[in-house]
Order: C-alpha cells, then sequence, then structure tokens
C-alpha cells in the first residue's frame, strides 16, 4: 500500500518562517487577502459558530471550527496577557485543516505567525473597502507582536506608506519602527496617542490588556477616519470609547461572536452592524461619504484560519516545507485497531 | 534559555502502541479507569459543554473540551461508518492537553488507541456500579475495533470471563476471538443477538451504523440485565428499541449531550436519567434490584479524555516515549514575532 493513511503534514514553526521567507511577507500577506476575499464572497457556504471559549483568572482558551462542506478547518488559539512577563507568548495558535469527506486531518500547522497574518490581511482587506480613497497615512497604537504584520499589510494592498507609532511602552514603538526599516515606511514615532492620530487617515489600535482600556477617546477622533480596532477581542477587553461606535458606521466578521467578544459588546443588542462578508461580496456598500467614520471591529473569525490554512496547505506542498506526522491508529484491516495494538506488542 | 518554549511532547501512534505494550493492555485499562473514576468524583470542578459537532452526509467532526482549571483538554473526533471501505478508520481522534494558566499546550496525543481504551476503562467502571454482583458472562454485540477493548476492561475490572460475540460480519466475531485468544476468556460465537443474549448478564453493544437500527428488541432483554450501549453516539444513530429504554435505570454522562447523541434521543427530553458521576461519587445508588434493568447510555464525554490524557502525559515522561515538535513561535522578545520572522530570512 502507498498511501500513509497513518500520516498527517505537519508545519512547524520553523517550516513556516522558511515558507514566508520564500514568498517574501508582502506577498504572503497579499495572498493571504486573496485567499480571504475568495471565502468571504461565499461566506454563506459556510458553517459558522461562535468560538468555544474556556475562560480563566489568567487568560482564554479557544477553538474556531468551520467548514466549506468539503474542508473543516479549526483553531485553537490562546489569549494570555501576562505571558510576556515570563517569556512567553500573549498569543499562540495551532490548528488543522481537514478532510470532510473521510474526517481526516490533511495538515496540522502552528499558527502563531499565520494568525498574526492572516489577522492583517483581514484588516487591510477591510480597509480597501472602508478607508478613505488614497489614504497614504496610518496611525498605530499598540506596537506589539500584531504592528508590524499590519503596516506591511496595509502597505501590500493600499499603499499605506506614512506611520504613526505610540505605545504606552516607547521601547515597543522603537522596536516596531527599527523592524520596518527597509520596507520604505516614513515613521514618526509619537508621544501620546493623541499625536500619533495626527494627520493619520486609518488608525489601527492593536493594545493587549485584558481590560476595558480606552485607547481612542471621542475628540481624537476626526470626520472621514477608518478605524481598524484588532486589540478588542475577548469579553472585558475593548479599546474604543463607546461615544466613538455611536459615531461611526460599524463593520464586522460574524455578529453572534463579534456582540460578545468586540468594541460592540458595549452598545446594546440589537445595534446595527454590516457584516463585511456582505462588502467584500458586492451586497453592501464599504465607505460612502467622506466625512463618513468607518469602523472595522475585528475580533477574528474561523473562516479568516480556514483561508490562511488553505493557503498554507497548497504552498507548503510547492516548497516540500512540511514533515510528517505518525498521528492516525492505520491497521492493515481497518475494523481490527486490537490486532495492530496485539501484533505491536509481539515484535 | 534552557527551556524550550516552542516545544510541545507529542505521542505518535506508534509511540502510543509502546507506551500500552509497556504497561499492558489490562493494568493500562484499570489505571484509566481510575483516573476517570477520580475525575467523575469531583465533577463539579470541570467546565462541561457539549461537544461541537460538524456534520455531513459521510459523517461527523466533533471537537470536545473541557477544563478543571488548572488543565485543558480538547479532542478532535471524526466518525465516518464509510471510511472502512477504502482502509480508513471509522473513528480517528487526536487530543491536546494544555495548561490553563499559560494557555500553553503541553501535549499532543494521538486518540484513536486511547480513545478506545477509555471508552472501555469507562463501560467497566459504570458496570461496576450497575452490572449484577458477580456477573461473569457478557454478550458483545457489533465485533468492531472496539469490542476487545470492551470485554478486557470487563474482565480487568469486574472478572467478566465468558464472551458471547455476535456481529452482522461473522468474520469481525472470528477475528475479535483469535484476538481475544490467551487472555483466558471462555468464547461463544453466535449466529444471532438473540442467541447472543442466552445466559448474559450484561450486554455491550458496539455497532458502527450511522442509522436507527435495532440491535436489541424488547423480548430480548430479561430482569437483571445490564446494558452497555456504546455504538449510538450522534444524532439519528442509536441501537436499542425504546421500550427497553422505558424498563430501564438510565444513566448517562452529560445529560445535555446524552439527550442528542445517545439512545435516550428516542425519549422525550424530560425523561428521567441519573448522572453516572453521582453514582461514582456515591451520591446515587448503582443496582438497587436484581430484577433491575440497568442501561449505561454512553455517548463519550470529554472528561474522560481530559483524564486519559493526564494519565498519558505522566506515563509517557515516565517512559521516556514522546518526540517533541516545534509547534509554538518563542521570539527572543516575546512582543516580537515580527523580528523572529524577519531574522529567520536573514539567516
Amino acid at each position: 500500500m502507498d498511501r500513509k493513511l497513518n500520516l498527517v503534514r505537519f508545519v512547524s514553526v520553523d517550516r513556516m518562517m522558511r515558507i514566508i521567507g520564500a514568498c517574501g511577507i508582502e506577498p504572503a500577506l497579499a495572498a493571504l487577502a486573496s485567499e480571504i476575499e475568495a471565502d468571504f464572497r461565499r461566506w454563506e457556504r459556510f458553517d459558522k459558530t461562535a468560538r468555544v471559549a474556556a475562560h480563566s483568572r489568567t487568560g482564554v482558551i479557544e477553538l474556531m471550527p468551520t467548514s466549506d462542506g468539503e474542508h473543516y478547518a479549526f483553531k485553537y488559539v490562546n489569549g494570555h496577557p501576562g505571558n510576556t512577563r515570563d517569556g512567553r507568548q500573549t498569543v499562540t495558535a495551532f490548528g488543522v485543516l481537514s478532510d470532510v469527506a473521510t474526517g481526516y486531518p490533511l495538515l496540522l500547522s502552528e499558527m502563531t505567525i499565520l494568525t498574526a497574518l492572516r489577522t492583517a490581511a483581514t484588516s487591510a482587506l477591510a480597509a480597501l473597502h472602508l478607508a478613505p480613497p488614497g489614504a497614504r497615512c496610518m496611525a498605530l497604537i499598540g506596537n506589539g507582536a500584531q504592528s508590524e504584520f499590519q503596516a506591511l499589510a496595509f502597505k501590500a494592498l493600499l499603499g499605506v506608506d506614512r506611520l504613526r507609532l505610540y505605545d504606552i511602552d516607547p521601547a515597543a514603538s522603537a522596536r516596531c519602527a527599527a523592524n520596518l526599516t527597509g520596507y520604505g515606511f516614513d515613521i514618526a514615532l509619537c508621544a501620546s496617542a493623541e499625536a500619533a492620530m495626527l494627520g493619520a487617515e486609518i488608525v489601527t489600535t492593536a493594545t493587549a490588556d485584558k481590560a476595558n482600556a480606552t485607547i481612542l477617546t471621542d475628540n481624537m477622533v476626526g470626520p472621514g477616519l477608518h478605524i481598524n480596532a484588532v486589540g478588542g477581542d475577548c469579553p472585558g477587553k475593548t479599546e474604543l470609547h463607546p461615544d466613538i461606535l455611536r459615531r461611526s458606521e460599524i463593520f464586522v466578521e460574524y455578529p453572534p461572536q463579534t456582540r460578545i467578544e468586540g468594541e460592540i459588546q458595549q452598545l446594546p443588542a440589537d445595534h446595527s452592524v454590516t457584516e463585511l462578508w456582505r462588502v467584500v461580496a458586492g451586497q453592501h456598500p464599504g465607505r460612502r461619504d467622506p466625512r463618513q467614520i468607518t469602523l472595522f471591529d475585528s475580533v477574528g473569525f474561523a473562516i479568516e484560519d480556514f483561508s490562511a490554512l488553505r493557503w498554507l496547505a497548497k504552498e507548503a506542498v510547492r516548497q516540500g516545507e512540511y514533515d510528517e506526522l505518525d498521528l492516525l491508529a492505520d491497521p492493515d484491516e481497518p475494523r481490527d485497531l486490537f490486532g495492530m495494538l496485539l501484533r505491536a506488542q509481539q515484535l
């Protein structure tokens, strides 16, 4: 038998870095945005469910499954803001892509890096439809692990080439600026969130505190701004003053999930929001007015991980960058699981 | 830094077979039953949720998470009855055990074999409390991948040493009997389910069709029998005639899940059932009457997988039987995920 039914392809962190390195980060972000766009256009084909979250005092562990009837994907992701104190990541993730017809996993992959990429790709895809046309200047508030990915996705998709950085930790802004050297940005390090907002046509908030913080207050938000709110992504964790929400047209991924996790958890459950996929699919206009404030209340949805894993599955094979794991029991006779165990003992 | 934060322990199928082989199957089943019993006694400490199922025409893919506040576990499991046609398993599974404090995975393991073991261990644990005292003869209807594990668990925990086998495929019964040679059973191969029931004090049904089948009819069930119904485990898949259910005292794992997936999906949603953990914890009597019919409506619950993964995590380390996977991104500076990617490209 030449099929190795026990083996599942595995993309490690090291393999992922090689894959992205070989593509180039900006082309990888553009390819991911394109894959996400294609899946958003067929949004109604997907099984959708709010993620399954296990909350604790220190953070949250979530499972995010979805399926288009042909493939199934889920992601495991944690969010533990205190993790950086002992050298761990706030967010780590891994995921699996499976064949719906057999239920067999096809790919297991690290998704810490892949999540950072797909989150930024989704933000930029949303901004393509929502930001002021020709916007080139973005304020980036919160300069942690997500910040450079956001900057490069907005450059790759929209041509944003002016960044105004602010973080409560100035070293984070300095590191973000250093990491982005050579990518063609004009970068200003700012002493406050207010200063970062000067001249910005887009603002991306990506802070990590597990608290209802107010990164942006109402007076900081002028007409025509597009707000890409990335950091508020679980109950009790928001970044924007509710007055901003009331002045904005709000775009979300999957309302049942965003109403629990996003900025709009601060609003009544019946506050009107637009699903981003409808804009991408041409069913609903994006930005309609140069003075309008648009808000993408990003929390991250399972379909984006599905798109990312499908892209990765193809790219890993194309580049030959995967290992194989002996993950699935494969007895010679499928109903004889016990016999396999028995024969292994006799070897 | 001597901690390798990127690495997660991995137990492959091959490693799992070595671990079970080194323990011995019966001692492993007894150890699993003991771990499950200890967790059932502290049932109220666990976060519980019905599994998250993605159904398709050919089968189902499920995620089963739970946590005791210290550890978190989830299992991925599929059920595809048609899989054996092309040499695949009906059920395959893998799972992860994580540290709640950091959200970091501690162990990734194959769980096809481990699920077979924990399912049998749970059945035998239930029967310890529900089967007629001193029962030694079990009818085993459905002689597929689960059958030998059930037989050995009942032997290890209850001393069952007489088996009466029936399967619609006689070759399956013959293989089951052959596999169990040398384990000290007196085995009868039976030509019908009715014949298998003669003299049996316990009946285990473990068939795999995704249909409402009637493996047992009412007239086959005499007073005093304990029924261990393992095969009915998803909507539309049952094994027992509803009249049997109405004559039995019914014990279940987690009622919100069993009412959807178990034999009791055939009964009104308010039909009285007893949670097995209450029996194990001494809060509710098990068998009360020699003529009583008891039924364990087994569907498999996440806490059993949690117990199994915790046992395995200790045993894999004790035996040194694990590999390490580069699954988690671990930048030198935790907030500098992009920098890690950047430096990898420059190498």
